[in-house]
């Protein structure tokens, strides 16, 4: 299972459609709610939706996170398709990450899970 | 880190607050988006967002899923204070599964997962 570059076209239930008995599970439901929370993930998506960051600024900004574990995250996050990586022709080579628009677009889901966590994690 | 029984109120942020300041890095996101993203308590919790069901319910509708690890998931879900475990005096003894008020606000954001991952994950 991958993530798309673009959004599949939002699809108007045709009448005869039983929409109501749709199966709780769905395996791109599965799929995308345990990428969501896999280690660090998370974090790194609220990182860089504030904006594009180089490797150190996300590593200064997660407490705890170590390097090879940010690179290892990274490489991850740029397979599935949620963080491209841009490499500027400057001396020194400025390397930065940026949300693609499918992570663009989880910003709103990521910030209710925050604000979810302040009222109910103690 | 744990679950609230009731939501914490509502911090209305002082003049002298700076909020934008905030760390994008925060322990409590980051125990509910890894707790969210848990291996099937996504989809538990789906189930469950449709009322109170009993195990072999919540068995049936998510393919894929043994005895044994619903068992478990049900047990920790029990434990983080996202589900009730209501045993009825009756014969044969009838055990249903319900979400507490904390799974019960994360409802909207179960939903715009699932909404997102039809749209992105294919």
């Amino acid at each position: 299972m991958s993530l798309r570059s673009a959004p599949a076209p939002v699809q108007t239930p045709a009448a005869d459609d039983h929409a109501g008995e749709i199966s709780p599970f769905c395996p791109r439901f599965q799929y995308a709610i345990e990428l969501i929370g896999r280690r660090w993930i998370g974090a790194i998506l609220r990182v860089l939706g504030a904006g594009p960051a180089r490797f150190n600024e996300i590593l200064t900004a997660i407490p705890g996170l170590s390097d090879r574990l940010l690179t290892e995250r990274l490489r991850e996050l740029e397979r599935e398709g949620l963080v491209t990586r841009t490499v500027a022709q400057e001396r020194p080579v400025r390397v930065t990450y940026e949300l693609t628009d499918c992570a663009r677009s989880l910003s709103a889901i990521i910030c209710s899970i925050a604000t979810w966590s302040e009222r109910w994690v103690e």
